[in-house]
């Protein structure tokens, strides 16, 4: 992978609250992470269906729409899944700010 | 509708960059929406599919984890739909901010 990403790995590794990240190609499969392989594979699974789901019905409102970006809070966590062309982002850190997005 | 709801959805329409808003219930049906029927039923599909896609993935890593809430970003516009026990709520924004996340 590029230096450029490289990069951005290890600023987002090094962020306050990240727990960790995985980056999944097109088919699916965690290319690389930081976390063990079990972990990998699942958030690798949840990404892949949350895009298929998001992207079907943005679609479905306006054909020239493309989700930019997805992010999940839990009660424990914050998913961040950032698609791209190629790969998928995925991080995963401890929430910050209020429970309310609003 | 309880007058706190109203409240507070009075305050949503207001708020700046706001373009709509629908609550769902748990069957799926829009109940209220300053939106068309159209697009509230449409809004109201995309987000049961994701909600259950969600915690089904969020309860299969962790079983007392819960989803708060969930952001989707779109080239044009960003939804955010908050789960309650009852009912869903979707509002639908012009997106602020930079295209990143991180």
């Amino acid at each position: 992978m590029a230096t450029q990403i490289e990069e951005t790995l290890k600023r987002i590794q090094t962020s306050d609250g990240v727990i960790g990240f995985v980056i999944v190609n097109n088919a699916g499969i965690p290319i690389k992470s930081n976390m063990d392989d079990a972990m990998s594979v699942r958030y690798a699974g949840l990404v892949q269906q949350l895009i298929v789901t998001s992207q079907v019905a943005i679609k479905k409102d306006d054909q020239n729409d493309k989700l930019t970006y997805l992010r999940l809070r839990t009660k424990n966590n914050e998913i961040l899944v950032i698609p791209d062309k190629h790969y998928t982002m995925v991080v995963i850190q401890k929430p910050t700010g209020s429970r309310s997005p609003m």
